[in-house]
């Protein structure tokens, strides 16, 4: 297990410390305070101190910092033996991307003379392209390398901002909570990767590609930060005043719509009606992905509970149905079912905001149908040299296992053996344990 | 243990879809944004984009949710084998009250022009509806199934709705932080339905009854949520600018001095001088609950220390020597002890807050009386209601046990006997693990 | 191990109701409202009401107060057999810290005509002194009995404000996210008191001084907790408009670049290159510690990447090779490492401050250091006065272990010889697995 390919210890740090050189250099060139962050452009102007948009903006900054960090770690902790690099290779990507992204977003909406200018709103806008790389990072869970991981967020990161200039700037559509830009983005990108990574041989990790008990519960520390931030998430960069207040309303009412709708479904479809813990941790938020375009348009409560109801409904049943398919006919190793939980109901999202909207959306969407083949294009090229054996990837045999870049306690001396014996008894399955004694 | 009477296969499922239909219709028919959540509305009026009461209150209203989705979620975490469904059956039921909250409040204190007016407000009184809620189940916990739950919290919140109508409209009294409308309620309403809900031979459970180590670490997430968060909760719906400010800080004297009286009076009571993990997670925040009537008043931090001090010790003194009484002379089987840390300190809340307002308060308060009595003997008969046998409760033997009612990882196939034996192993008492090995 | 000596049966409720009586009292004397929390103040002065001080500052007082409980409450939950003890004393002498500190920084700073005020200012410095505390804490943690650290947070809160009132007031320092007056004093005080307390035979328990899976997990909470919420604690009292914003952004850049540091150097310098957990959980933080002091400055994000990519290196520098000749030449046994997490990046946010402030700052330091060697030898003595053999402090072998002050589940009649046979087997070690099956 000491495979001398997956030993990180210069490839990472060569990684690290090129990737972070590189971003401290172009932000001495490009990047500089906002008019609202700097002590003499702020002080020019005639300004009460509460119109700074921190007062507007920072709450929910610090609420949607929680999704990424807590959030999105703690929902993939659900495998039994890969924690650590669930939480803490989210830590690390998370971290990257968020300083890539400030500069990319910069450079394609951001430049004032030659400069980019940041203060909290370039904040919440670098965490929500961080988000998208953490979705996709869900799509490969498990089967990657920490620096694979950063080869692929400066890649996303670089190409979200494309695809949000696009949609945005270019053709003009609202998507202040992301279901286009952020979920649907980084959900499909995500699955283009694990196709291209794609693993004939995945089943000799199998036994470890599941939960035990406890895992399951840090797993919902990461489901309900998710889902009471949601309405912030949504609500973080939409105009100051009723917007921001109707999109935490709408959002909070889509949300509590879609959990119920979950729970029926969950009972409904899983064996003896028992409630499957995969659904509640990933199909109940739903409703906050479908909520993202049209959350902050007139939808109503009533409108909202629609949306997160069906939601709901869709994500579980692809859970249940769709994610079998994807592996065996697609090729898709889906590891967190992020296709459920971002993908389907982002598409969801992205047509009831044009529905709401009720604009002559046809040719806007047919224009960012033929942006995104494009882009589609490119991400399957990435693949490839994400594919690429100088990364240090796992083997099939070393899947969903923190000790190959962890350590982890017990394991004195790198004596994987024992090791697996300890935690094999810890979390034995009954069969297991039966041997055992 | 796969008794087909607790197969949630159909019952969940119904009940969850005919109430969330029922909830679209009726917030189709019923609810409109109010003026700072419409678009129209708002930019009708000459308002500064501040003014919009979405910024005064949306940080508390984040901090409120995180106390009812995590804090008591997590909180009820303690039992070795409960968690799943602790924290599940917790979002479960939060989800359906919010919803229904906002309808019955509405129509008790918030229709204009015949229709319910919902915003940020409206969204923390929900939220605080909802606590009254889980409350309730805190003293029902491991007894119930969820459909019993979803019942439960249908009767609960209407009667809160008309309670809190009585208290506060009709009787005018003031209880921001709800040491009244939501613990000594939420309490009560809970201690009633475990009284008719009695198992005689709930003994058979007992060794579930317990903590093991790392649930108890679980639980501890809950607490702090609650009390860190507790100072928000009083003073979310409290007037703007210095009402919301003192609420907030009396908040933070009196839990801080209900923490040392806790701590001392758990090392004096428990067994070797040895704290006892039910006094931290539980009395240590009866501070809160004590300071929720007179938390914006000019109780000054002295007054609140000394509420907090006293709530601490009588909520200690109750688990210790009240809870073993209820259970053997009253037949109040109270999981959670929410009589300790909800009802005894709620009463004590009002009745500081009666001093505080040194009111003609005592005519107020007969009249209140009244109103209780008649409510708490319709709350008898909804406890009826609830032993119906039709909604799957589980078994005496089978309280306290997640694998009812969830899927739980090595539970393959059903064979409850087998993950008995892992679980019984990995969570081994002494001489267990010594027979086992 | 039922030694009477660590029994807290009087001990611990003797020493909590004295401390809280006592507050209580001096609070009744000398605190009232500040003019922004006092009814008649407030409505006196003609404000609208979001000028109260409460909508600046309260959304950023709730972050710190989650970093005080939750982030170094969890961040020490590390040790296999010392939760209880980490997050259950956090929370006793943080409840005491804060209001000891209410009192003795209103004593040195914040009198008005006899009378010590407080709002969310104070409420905010109070929290920020209680983190100098529990950073102490960190240092001694596992070591201790409750009743020493009570006593050790009275007489580090006294001198606290002194040292505060010596940098701040006397010095003109400007310190707001207390590089110097928090992390610097804290880690110094607990490192100094650690050096007292020494104790040679310390490796009769080294075998429960170190970390399992999941008591990893639970710290890697803290970390994330006090990573995102960081740049709330550096800008909470920084001025209102562009200084809270500036200080922010700039702690968000100097933590994200740390990160990558830290990742690059735990790779380069752990064995067989694996990631190590004691370096995540706490390098990854100092980025927040190094921009404490400048952090409110025209630092740039630039000059911020620069900091905490500098202070990650050096924290993990530290953590392999100057913690253990700590112990071994100076005799300081440092269970969390606060030296490299809070020491030496907080001397260096010192020396940022100070070149980017541009001041004729040497005279000021060299004031500053004098002063500080004249608490260094006060807290020389405090360290004698800690180790008195009165407080019930564990013995050698009995370090790390929470079963000598709190009830842990599985002991049942205190036969903490079958309890460590239990948790020994939950959480063996290869060797000893083997030898129980």
């Amino acid at each position: 297990m000491t495979d001398t390919n997956t030993n990180m210890r210069l490839k990472l740090p060569i990684t690290c410390f090129i990737l972070e050189i590189i971003l401290i250099i172009l932000f001495g060139v490009l990047v500089e305070y906002d008019k609202e962050t700097d002590a003499r452009k702020w002080h020019h102007s005639n300004h009460s101190e509460y119109d700074n948009d921190f007062y507007y903006r920072y709450p929910s900054f610090q609420d949607v910092h929680v999704m990424i960090f807590i959030g999105f770690g703690f929902l993939m902790t659900f495998l039994q033996r890969y924690g650590f690099s669930s939480v803490g290779f989210n830590f690390l990507i998370a971290a990257l991307a968020l300083q890539w992204a400030t500069l990319m977003q910069g450079f394609f909406h951001g430049m004032h003379g030659g400069k980019i200018h940041v203060g909290v709103e370039s904040m919440i806008n670098a965490d929500f392209c961080t988000g998208s790389v953490l979705i996709s990072f869900g799509a490969v869970l498990g089967k990657t390398s920490p620096v694979q991981l950063l080869v692929m967020a400066v890649f996303e990161v670089t190409l979200f901002a494309v695809n949000e200039f696009i949609l945005l700037s270019l053709l003009g559509t609202k998507d202040a909570g992301g279901s286009m830009t952020i979920h649907t983005f980084g959900a499909y990108f995500g699955l283009m990767v694990a196709r291209v990574l794609y693993r004939p041989n995945l089943h000799k990790s199998k036994h470890k590609n599941s939960s035990v008990y406890h895992s399951d519960m840090f797993a919902m520390i990461g489901t309900l930060y998710l889902w009471m931030f949601w309405p912030s998430f949504n609500s973080a960069i939409t105009a100051h005043g009723d917007d921001q207040h109707r999109t935490a309303l709408n959002t909070y009412y889509s949300l509590a719509a879609c959990t119920l709708s979950t729970y029926a479904m969950s009972a409904l479809t899983a064996h003896d009606g028992k409630l499957d813990m995969v659904h509640i941790q990933n199909a109940a938020l739903a409703g906050g992905v479908a909520a993202g375009t049209a959350g902050e348009m007139m939808l109503t409560p009533f409108g909202s509970m629609i949306v997160g109801f069906l939601a709901g409904i869709i994500s579980v049943l692809g859970y249940k149905y769709l994610s079998p398919i994807l592996e065996s006919k697609l090729k898709i190793q889906d590891t967190c079912g992020v296709h459920n939980l971002h993908g389907m109901p982002g598409v969801m999202g992205a047509i009831v905001g044009a529905v709401t909207a009720s604009l002559a959306t046809k040719e806007i969407y047919e224009k960012g149908v033929r942006s995104n083949i494009i882009l589609i294009q490119i991400i399957f090229c990435l693949g490839f040299i994400m594919k690429l054996p100088i990364y240090g990837a796992p083997s099939d045999a070393s899947c969903f296992e923190d000790s190959i870049y962890w350590e982890v306690p017990g394991d004195e001396g790198g004596h994987e053996g024992q090791l697996t014996t300890v935690k094999t008894e810890e979390f034995a399955k009954p069969e297991e344990t039966e041997k055992l004694n």
